[in-house]
């Protein structure tokens, strides 16, 4: 397939080179920084740089919007497509529908429309295997829908129907098992430091949680802790510990031993 | 060195066979389950079963109670050592006090006393690569120390000097950075499982982003989603479509939430 590229940020650059090894052909590629589209055209065999987002003319077949969310309702206004056009954008958060209102209000002419979210936090310093990356689909009509799967297929072993309430559903879900997660371990690693503790000393047990968690039929098997036994003597202990943190170390740990206390049934503990 | 190990559960289980890879010998197991002494003694050679804790005819240097923290107690009540017999804990929650008042109130000699934490899950079915696992010490002489390091670093390439209330600190950090995260990633499967969507989907992502923030200078520093944009008009959206979920994760959702808009200056969000 011809490609264009609307945006060079962390998406595009991995798309774009994930494309170009399925044997695909990236046509052109814009971004608000130029310096960014010509970085990211540089590693893009016969790609070029288009320094404005009127494309009326390209030989692309599919155009992929790959900037930030709250960006691609100004692209799509400054887009200039040929008529009938392929046309998707890559966010987890925008829904199909939103692309539809924009390019109804926006564009000159028909569009065939559609999403193309792969479901993976990139930055360009760090290499992905594109095979394991999960791509979430969703089109207008079944002809696109058809067309999208076919070019996830081909850059990933793990492609998806998903409509944009799933999509929705899925994104908030990262919120819980990532950005959440992540902000426990920067918690963790702030109050080990307070300590004078090296928060590498954890590094290990995290990791072999994380491989345990991912490897259980349900993760809720192998929950271990203090609030999974039921444990309230260790309980009070941490609280009174934490009476010399910050107040959200306290709220935190209250909400979540809570949460699991209420999960797992007294009798059941061990 | 020769070790005796009181208690046959996951603890000990690789501890046993770590100490005999390095060359040390087990020389008894004891275990309130007589078949887990027997499965554990069977794959430590030369080791035999003790069916009581009168060990003060005892061959061994070190003795070592790996057993649940709320049993060590009733285990020293039993326990009969050699006079001065070296006798550690492994537990991450329990103080070196603690071992010296049971050892006070129940022994009839005195003891060398110390902490042999290694911290990790462990679960016998899960093979663990020992080299890599942090051994807290802590021994109440110098002495006792610089035995037990030498004994650490003869498993590990990770040994410390933790004091109990450091080590407190440690396990209350590692409540934070596993247990939670964990139950996080069990509610995120039961959200999807409830809208029909696979938990596998997550998977790449939940690595990648352990992979980044256990790699960075800070996880912070790696920090993603909409409370670290301070974009309000997506943490809004997810708090309508929690309005479906059980009240524990619209409280989880804002606690942490909260945590993370405070964490970061709004003029520094992207």
């Amino acid at each position: 397939m011809k490609i264009t590229l609307i945006g060079a940020g962390n998406v595009a650059w991995h798309l774009g080179q994930a494309f170009c090894q399925a044997g695909h052909q990236i046509a052109e590629v814009w971004s608000r920084s130029p310096s960014n589209a010509q970085e990211l055209s540089k590693i893009l065999p016969h790609s070029h740089i288009n320094e404005d987002l009127y494309l009326a003319d390209s030989e692309a077949e599919l155009f992929v919007i790959a900037v930030k969310d709250d960006a691609i309702g100004s692209v799509v206004e400054q887009l200039i497509l040929p008529e009938n056009a392929l046309l998707v954008h890559t966010s987890g958060t925008k829904s199909l529908a939103e692309l539809e209102h924009w390019v109804e209000v926006y564009s000159d002419v028909p569009l065939q429309l559609g999403v193309f979210y792969p479901l993976q936090t990139f930055s360009k310093q760090a290499a992905i295997n594109f095979d394991e990356v999960p791509i979430c689909v969703e089109a207008a009509n079944t002809h696109t829908e058809e067309i999208l799967i076919a070019l996830a297929q081909s850059v990933s072993e793990v492609a998806y129907l998903v409509n944009s309430q799933e999509r929705r559903m899925l994104h908030l879900a990262a919120v819980f098992a990532c950005n959440f997660t992540n902000h426990l371990w920067a918690l963790t690693q702030d109050m080990l430091e307070e300590a004078d503790l090296d928060f590498s000393l954890l590094k290990p047990l995290i990791k072999e949680t994380t491989r345990k968690a991912l490897r259980a039929e349900h993760p809720a098997e192998v929950q271990t802790g203090p609030a999974r036994r039921h444990d309230h003597s260790t309980i009070d202990k941490h609280k009174a510990l934490l009476r010399n943190e910050p107040e959200n170390y306290q709220k935190i740990y209250k909400q979540l031993t809570d949460s699991i206390l209420g999960y797992y049934d007294e009798s059941e503990s061990f």
